[in-house]
């Protein structure tokens, strides 16, 4: 049967559908999101609570004349849907095929990409403010999470955006959630709001005020008795909104179509700052993700039936952090860890069960979640921040200011450091050495495998200093005890993992095995290369880089970082400083540009990363002759 | 005559002073502060007003046990005066004297150090969390300025806090200003709180809502006029804190301190986290500091009497800037100028009055500042955001998601990138070519001298991509047309200043200027260095450097940056991405430290970054042989 869908190729298409076709697109769209994220993985629950939220925006507004802006990107499949990206969908998040998020370049009504969290009111500002400056007439319109409420930067636009008076509208999607629930006294007032506590409250507190006034209380309660049903109107729920200078509105049940449409008529005719409080159910529609909408915020591959995983049965580093942590937590009762609404990702579950009281997730709150560990670290605790490379640039003036500046004991144990695949450009965690290296007080380490990232957790912990460690979005390595020895870990020193002659390859992190996996190709080349995992990227082992140096090695560095002062760099600056000036050094990593999204097998070999690339490239290194300068020839 | 302060060796002297002595004192601290700080400079009109509320704390609470932490410094004079830094008070901000603000360093009652903002609720949460971990008893007490609460952590912080229910006291330093006057929704609630407009607003809508109801209306509204003083109580001014989770408490009169100290003696004995509102005035007991609060927010030496700045008729960088912005935005109509709070630093005064439309002052908010000209840039305008290297590190991420990854053309103009003296070490700019550079789709570049900042930022407008122009804290250099012929700016390209052999120096910015002041030195000893300006730091000029570098030439950097991934690195990876192995490199920077206060001089000679260092390092670069490896030997 020919679905309403399959008619829709550009917004204007639903701007006459009836109240049933839109009912029935709502679900043909929902279908085709679960088919598609149940094979692609993606970003299920927040797209599925805002199918309606989308269509009835779509059908009230103007797009792209009328800008819409999506916070963070999570919940734009409907959109990207709508927008004449249906016949494609099936290609999301997948390697040439549609973004998982907005993206300018994908597509006109992709008004501004996002990825991380909070930037769309800020966003929504400068173009209203760009549209007021050049005399145009369209609605902006910035719809965002009550997650995303919780970061900071989502404050300083409402503080800033309530003062100017300009035409805006914000629509909070309230779903009571941030990737997990939601935290904070930001979250427990809209939950007020929405169970009318804050009617009930108020009711309460007046009535008390009311019995205090001896003489005229009674009469009084009896008025107040009567006039009930006006008092709601009266008692505004958005007074936090109201007071920074908007005007609120709601809350409205953000899966009625019609009253979505009804109100947003409204909404277009008002001007001025305002915003719409919309309640929505993370996963409608589809009983697992209801059910479970925190493991189906981002999700990968599914049975679409039963909503099963179809998961891997190897752990992943994130895994192993997990476990370790919360070992470690066992044993030493210091230890605190913190995470900005990462819990799943992070692989802190199994922790947050044991250790409730030693673990704060502090909602999408990167700024605060830094400081606050600065702070316990200066209380004598030992704090663990769980945060992913990208999201930590969101902090890196806290790490700046309040842990390395003040010298204080942080863990940052850095997951998703490295190319994270699907997520793409606003996810890769590809600039974290650069950015942290230059902090002095800072170390940084980079484990090779499962066995290295328990004894950097563990050893971090001894050190009264911060401390970085970054391991990538991939599955550990199978190692045997006997492949490789373990020493343990020593300040400053590398791990020779196989010695060679003529070339030392440096490789970061796991990719230590991606070396091992290349020798075959080296070694029928002539190239029996000294294999060496840094360990530490600062300080960094620079006795050995020195001794390789003088005996005449070649020195690669291969690094899932950019090559703007990331490893290779450190190298460089190490024979620099020692005066070495004539060693040729091969620095393997990612060029200056954004890494899109794809398998991260598929983006390795894209930036010629991958085993096969890197031999070749390593072998063209050793065989070319050293230039000669003018000075020497 | 003796003083009172004569006897104040530490917080527990003042507990036994009569009302009258402590009035007394206050004076006296007042009168130490402006004569120190119209000799050192200093921030002076934000310690001023804060010197009761310091008393009235440390007469109450038990410092160091009881934990106060000053959220950016700016106000902790008098704290630093009364815990045992009298006597050093002179060297205030000097060389190795006190820092202008906390450091663990430097005293036990600094409990956590600062300089940037919005810090202090995040740090005193974390403490109070240790606190209760560890099973002590004490309490901890943010203190934060009302400008420092529109950064968006304080309120990541508030939201946090308020949801921990812990023992918590915050004080609000309510002076109606950031640096300048305060900006946005929340200055605007607060001052509808103080001025009692909360209460008007609040009787109006409630006679209004009375009028409305016919029957029982005019018998309602005299009810009403009769509790109208009761009414005040109702309705409570702190209502968005509350919200949050905090107990709200005054506003009450900054400056009365019997007032203070009953108040502070009430908050000491309740529990859970609470919010006093405290109302001072910036400047206070210095009437030039309180006519002209924004001024002597942060001032140099000026007479004290007189109150007159002892300003040099030099122009420095920001003056520059602020006067060729103005122009440009005359000419182009698409041209805004944003600002976090620093209308006056970043030298936009001028600006301001002429184009009051096109300027933003977002307060101290530089995330939002970052994703707002985002915004602007991609709703057509050309948005410049003013802004210091240090403080810029706050909005990374939005440099990177909002800006450099959508591409859009915003200039940030950076200012105060180097050493900038007497802050210190939370405000060096000496890290951001590193965080920078790294970023795909940005041009960074370094203006030598005025002529250059005024073509590049021109020239910056007229490009369709991001660009970072970094200029440091200090006057222009003096230069006649002759001196230097400015040839106009070429992309990529870089400028030889000065022709000759055998060895290149590349000097960042300004240090070209040092490096010609070295050239009598180093020609004496018979090094002729081409003097090379790269104008751009990314991407740079690697022809030349190629050039140069097949010539036979050794090649020096000179930046006033850390040398982690900073120039300098920039021109080794260009040698090794030109498999150019053996040309001798020498790179000058700031070494992994970070770097406390002086002037810049004394800095530099620390650093061995002045003239007479760099020309005697370079002398002894160039005379030293070339290593010889194994491999060549």
């Amino acid at each position: 049967m020919a679905k309403i869908l399959d008619k829709i190729d550009a917004p204007g298409d639903i701007k006459d559908l009836s109240n049933s076709d839109l009912d029935v697109l709502a679900e043909e769209i929902r279908d085709l999101i679960v088919t598609t994220v149940s094979r692609t993985g993606g970003h299920l629950a927040p797209s599925l609570g805002a199918v309606e939220l989308t269509l009835a925006l779509h059908r009230v507004f103007d797009s792209p004349r009328d800008k819409i802006i999506w916070d963070v990107g999570h919940q734009s499949y409907a959109h990207k849907i709508l927008t004449g990206r249906r016949d494609q969908f099936h290609t999301l998040r997948q390697f040439k095929g549609i973004s998982g998020f907005p993206r300018i370049e994908e597509n006109p009504h992709d008004i501004f990409g996002a990825g991380h969290s909070s930037t769309s009111i800020s966003v929504a500002v400068g173009l209203a403010a760009a549209r007021d400056f050049r005399e145009e007439k369209h609605k902006v319109i910035a719809v965002i999470g009550d997650g995303a409420l919780t970061g900071g930067m989502a404050f300083e636009a409402l503080n800033h955006a309530g003062s100017l008076n300009m035409d805006l509208i914000v629509i909070l999607n309230d779903n009571e959630m941030s990737i997990s629930p939601n935290v904070g006294g930001m979250s427990k007032y809209l939950s007020r709001i929405i169970t009318g506590q804050f009617y009930n409250q108020a009711k309460v507190d007046i009535e008390d005020f009311v019995n205090r006034l001896p003489r005229i209380g009674p009469k009084l309660k009896r008025l107040l008795n009567r006039m009930e049903e006006s008092l709601k109107g009266f008692i505004v729920p958005g007074v936090l909104f109201e007071e920074l200078g908007f005007r609120y509105f709601g809350p409205i049940d953000g899966h009625n179509m019609p009253l979505l449409v009804e109100t947003f008529s409204n909404l277009q005719r008002i001007g001025g700052p305002v915003l719409l409080h919309v309640i929505t159910r993370k996963g409608k529609g589809y009983v697992p993700a209801e059910e479970h909408p925190t493991h189906f915020h981002g999700t990968g591959p599914f049975d679409k039936v039963s909503g099963e995983p179809k998961k891997s049965s190897k752990d992943t580093y994130t895994d192993v952090f997990g476990r370790v942590v919360t070992r470690l937590a066992a044993t030493d009762r210091r230890v605190v860890v913190i995470t900005p609404a990462m819990t799943v990702g992070s692989g802190l579950v199994e922790y947050a069960q044991q250790f409730p009281d030693r673990f704060f997730d502090v909602g999408i709150a990167e700024q605060h979640a830094t400081t606050l560990a600065g702070g316990l670290a200066r209380g004598g605790m030992k704090p663990i921040l769980a945060i992913y490379s990208t999201f930590l640039q969101r902090a890196y003036d806290q790490v700046f200011h309040d842990v390395c500046l003040q010298n204080q004991p942080v863990v940052f144990a850095i997951d998703r450091a490295g190319l994270v695949g699907p997520d793409g450009a606003t996810h890769q965690g590809v600039f974290d050495i650069s950015y942290l290296r230059v902090l002095p007080n800072l170390t940084v380490m980079a484990p090779m495998d499962e066995v290295e990232l328990e004894m950097m957790l563990s050893h971090s912990l001894s050190i009264n200093s911060p401390v970085a460690i970054r391991y990538p979005r991939d599955y550990v390595e199978q190692v045997t005890e006997s492949q490789l020895h373990h020493q343990p870990l020593q300040e400053g020193k590398a791990l020779v993992v196989r010695d060679g002659k003529d070339v030392a390859i440096w490789a970061v992190g796991p990719l230590v095995y991606r070396v091992l996996d290349a020798l075959p190709i080296l070694e029928k080349a002539g190239v029996r290369p000294v294999v060496v995992n840094p360990r530490y990227l600062k300080p960094v082992d620079d006795e050995l880089i020195c001794r390789q140096a003088r005996k005449g090695f070649r020195i690669v560095t291969f690094e899932e970082h950019a090559l703007a002062g990331g490893f290779g760099s450190v190298l460089l600056e190490t024979l620099e400083q020692r005066g070495i000036a004539d060693t040729p050094v091969l620095r393997l990593g990612i060029p200056d540009c954004f890494v899109e999204h794809g398998t991260r097998d598929q983006l390795l070999k894209l930036l010629q990363l991958d085993t096969q690339s890197i031999a070749e490239r390593i072998i063209r290194f050793v065989n070319e002759p050293v230039s000669i300068s003018a000075r020497q020839g």
